[in-house]
This record gives C-alpha cells, sequence and structure tokens, in this order.
C-alpha cells in the first residue's frame, strides 16, 4: 500500500488494524480513526496547527502528576465525561443520578465513624451533611462505603495545596470514608465548600481561555457511593442558587442533585452539638441500582 | 443548562463554545467537540475503558521528551500525519513529493560542506548521497538549505542512544545541513540507514501490539529542504526493494520517493575519492513549489 490520497489513507489504516486480536480493540480503533480523519478532512489543519495540536497534547500529558490529571479535566471540559455519563448510566427515575467523577478523588480516603469532623483545621462555616442510602424501593442498606471529597472555603482541594501556605492544610483534608449505620444513614461535620474554578493554570485553562469560557464550577459536595451487589454511584450534591449551575466548566448539573444547605443560627445541631457560629445543613438520601437489574438492562 | 442527555451534551458543548474570540479556533473545537462525541457514542464505553483512555493520553504525553515525542508517533501510526501531509500537499506532477517529518528531526543540524563526511565514527557500507535542487522547470535553486538525516546500519538514530554502549555515537551524527551549489547540486558521505521500527517501548509500541500491527518502516534518508519563495519540503527517499515497502507502520510512502540505492565494488567514486569497500550511491533530484503558486491555488 502506497501512495494514498487523503480518502484512501483511511481505509489502509483501518485494513491494518483489521486483524487485531481483541475484537473490541479493533473497534475501538476502528471508529477512533474513522472520526478522527473526519475532523482532519473537515478542518483542513495547515501544518503549523496540526504542531500545535501535538504540542497541546504534550503540554497536558506533562501537566499530569499525581495530584494533577489534566487528561480527566480535558475530557470534562469538552464534554466527553458527562457523555460516557449519559451513555453508562441511562437514567432510572427510581435510583440516584450520577455525575462527573472529576480529578480529586484520592484512593484510600481516611477512614472516619458516623458523626466525626473532616475539616481538620480549615476555617468556614460548619456544615452539618446527612443523608441514607437504600435499594430504589427505599429499604434502607446498611454498611454501605460512602466516600466524600469537597473543596475548601477557597475553592480548593486538599491536594491543590495552594502556594503551601502557613497555616494551610497539609495532607488530606475535607475528605473521608464513612459507612452507613444499620437503619442505612450516615452523618458528620465539615465546613460549607465554594464555588470554584477548575485549575485553569494549564493547556486546558488556555483552551477555555480560547474557547471564550469561564472555568468555573458550582459549589457542591462530591459522593462515591458502594455496597456489594449495586452500581457504584458516583455523584455529586450541588448548592441551589449558586451562580454557575446553568454555566457549570464540566456541564455536570442535574436539577436531582441539587439541594439546599440550609441556614441556621448558631445553636443545636441535629446530632445533639452546640454550634457557637451560624451553621448549614445538607442532607440527601440516595438510592443505588443494583447490578443484575443493571446488567440485564444493558444485555 | 442542565439535565444532558447522550444527545444534548454535543449541543450543551457547542453553544458554549459558541463565542470563541478567534473563529478558527471556534471552529476547529466545534468541529473536535461533534467528531469525539460521535466516536463516544458510536464505541459506547464503559467507565473502564473511559479510564484506560485517559490513562493511554497520559503515558503518552510522559512519554515524551527532548528527545522522542510520541505525539508525533501516535499520529504518525494513525495516519493521520499523512492525512495532514495529503491536505496541505495537494499532489503536483511536476513538483516533488512530501512525506511525514517523523520524530526525530534536530533543529540545528551540523553544518557540513559539500563533499563532507557525515556519518562520523559509524560503521557500515559507505553511501554517497548526490543530487540538485531546481523549480518546477528544472532550473537549479542555488544556495537552498538541505537538511538531511537518517538511521544508522542498525537502525537507530542518534538521538536514540540505544543503550550509551562503548563505541557508540555521542552527539549529533548521520544528520547534517548543507547547501547547494551554483549549479543547485549537492553530494555527502554516509553510510547506508536501515529499516527500523518505530521506538516501541512505550503507549505507541503497546497501541501497535495490541492492533496486530508491526512497527517497521522501509529504510529512507529524510530530507527537509528551504530556499527563499518556495515551500519547504519535508520528506524521505526510499530504498528500493525495501521488505517494508507497502507496510510502513506510518503510511509514509510515495511511488515517486523510491531509488535504488545503487551497489559499487571497492574503486572510484564519482567524486574522485577511492572508496577499498562495497559502496552505493543515492541520487535524486528534487524540485520545489514557488509559493505563491501554492497560495493561489489554496486560495
Ligand atoms: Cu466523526
Ligand atoms: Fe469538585
Ligand atoms: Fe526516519
Amino acid at each position: 500500500m502506497r501512495n494514498f490520497d487523503q480518502f484512501t489513507i483511511t481505509e489502509a489504516v483501518l485494513e491494518r488494524i483489521a486483524n487485531a486480536p481483541d475484537p473490541r480493540v479493533r473497534d475501538i480503533s476502528a471508529a477512533l480513526v474513522r472520526h478522527l480523519h473526519d475532523f482532519i478532512r473537515e478542518v483542513r489543519p495547515t501544518q503549523e496547527e496540526w504542531a500545535r495540536g501535538i504540542a497541546f497534547l504534550t503540554d497536558t500529558g506533562h501537566m499530569c502528576s499525581d495530584t494533577r490529571q489534566e487528561f480527566i479535566l480535558l475530557s470534562d471540559t469538552l464534554g466527553v465525561s458527562m457523555l460516557v455519563d449519559a451513555i453508562t448510566h441511562d437514567h432510572q427515575r427510581e435510583v440516584t443520578e450520577s455525575t462527573v467523577l472529576g480529578p480529586f478523588y484520592v484512593e484510600g480516603p481516611p477512614e472516619v465513624p458516623c458523626g466525626g469532623r473532616i475539616s481538620g483545621a480549615l476555617s468556614g462555616q460548619p456544615m452539618f451533611v446527612s443523608g441514607s442510602v437504600s435499594r430504589p424501593d427505599g429499604t434502607p442498606l446498611a454498611d454501605a462505603i460512602v466516600d466524600v471529597w469537597h473543596s475548601d472555603e477557597d475553592g480548593y482541594y486538599d491536594v491543590q495545596h495552594p502556594g503551601d501556605q502557613p497555616g494551610r492544610h497539609a495532607g488530606l483534608v475535607a475528605r473521608a470514608r464513612l459507612r452507613t449505620d444499620a437503619a442505612g444513614r450516615f452523618h458528620f461535620w465539615s465546613i460549607k465548600p465554594a464555588a470554584y474554578p477548575i485549575p485553569h493554570d494549564g493547556p486546558v485553562g488556555r483552551m477555555l481561555e480560547a474557547q471564550g469560557r469561564h472555568p468555573w464550577r458550582p459549589a457542591h459536595v462530591h459522593f462515591m457511593i458502594e455496597a456489594p451487589g449495586f452500581e457504584r454511584l458516583v455523584t455529586h450534591v450541588f448548592a441551589a442558587g449558586d451562580a454557575y449551575l446553568d454555566s457549570d466548566a464540566v456541564f455536570g448539573v442535574k436539577e436531582s442533585l441539587i439541594r439546599d444547605f440550609v441556614e441556621h443560627p448558631a445553636g443545636a445541631a441535629p446530632d445533639g452539638r452546640t454550634v457557637d457560629r451560624d451553621w448549614c445543613h445538607l442532607n440527601y438520601d440516595f438510592r443505588l441500582s443494583p447490578v443484575s437489574e443493571t446488567a440485564s438492562r444493558a444485555a
């Protein structure tokens, strides 16, 4: 095979990958080649534009570290993550909706007993979070694993360590792993998270700027919930009234995931504790999708 | 904008980028989003497959260094580089065809006078390379810049430094910048290059293996030729008879770029030098495309 033009080159590549041992690899590779080549034929890049594309991908890769996942940010901001989410979770009315994982999840977060405080030395408005985990019919799920993580009052996650300023948190904070009690319930204390810009000091930030977009996400708390026999739920709960609910930089907002972070004056909290300043209360009742049901749905 | 499904998410992203200040950025971004989303809808990745895609791109970025450009390898092996080449160089019969740049070009190669030897301490069959640079009508172009680079007899480029073995080359070798003389001609000595596998110890190598492909390229000498008022020519000359001419891993072979590397017994060479062993002779006469012609064609 020689002397390809801008149409025969696509056939040549498809022919070359036709013998991939794994049919799934073959199908994904073939679809990638067709759509990628169609994209190139549509935009007709100059050699210089092509080189800038290569440089963009290279910069994006070099930005990735243990605490920064720039390709997830790229996927998120191009709507790909939410598209995959939509494809893998056909909406089921009776279970909690999912949204993006985002780049800030850390494997193996600190285990915290119910009622614990996860905000360490962070300042901010106290936030009491309560909730439950149940089957679609409302039957409680005891001993479900509930991972939570959220930003601080300035919109930073612990792993972002902004400037290692004195007095800032060191290590993991505003994240934890809890378990539901016999009634399928959990609660913990933290501080209220803020809306924040996704990290935009890298290639994805430059892309957003070139596209005339802001990098902001509405305030939210991340949840990842697991129980044996149920699909793992990856979701957020968003703060009602946030200015960015309709322009989330990563397209992650769903109506069913918005809740009031209800304001309360200083005084007694639901767990009997007395709070010496104003605080807020977020409650969310999650319903998980049984594995078998989802599997048969997919078949 | 909230609550997207797998179709409305695409519209939402397109709407978000509609105000990109630069219309070219807007058009490229929009085409990228449409084709990328179509690709995702077609293959319907699981969350695990999506995560593997993110990991593949991250690994590819981390593999990139000063001497290794894994994203160019990816573009080359997916046929994208030759597609861009085809789009940016509508074939003009009267000028030399182009092909991929490849990942081994080094800016600012050593300047070598005509007749010089560029193979340093490399062993291998002596190769005499001669050629000319002219306008489409054959009028010679004096003082054109001719950059050349090629592999050694084991198929490695200088910048790959295989294992830093004792006795191997250090620094730049088998690459040079020459200039054409008053008659538009150039010649130099080197050693005959070998067919070689593209670097396949990284993510792209693993992709080729998963796709059931070999990583080999037929033996070739790279040329990049520049003269004021002419389009820069990036091309190779391939060795006739090579086993990989019809299965080049990067789809770069064009019939018009294949030449015999003519074998000669020990004895007198065209430049008067006496060679004490068998040697080969490669000649290629290049014709450049005037800038104005190309520009008016594109308009
Ligand atoms: Cu497409
Ligand atoms: Fe977040
Ligand atoms: Fe090469």
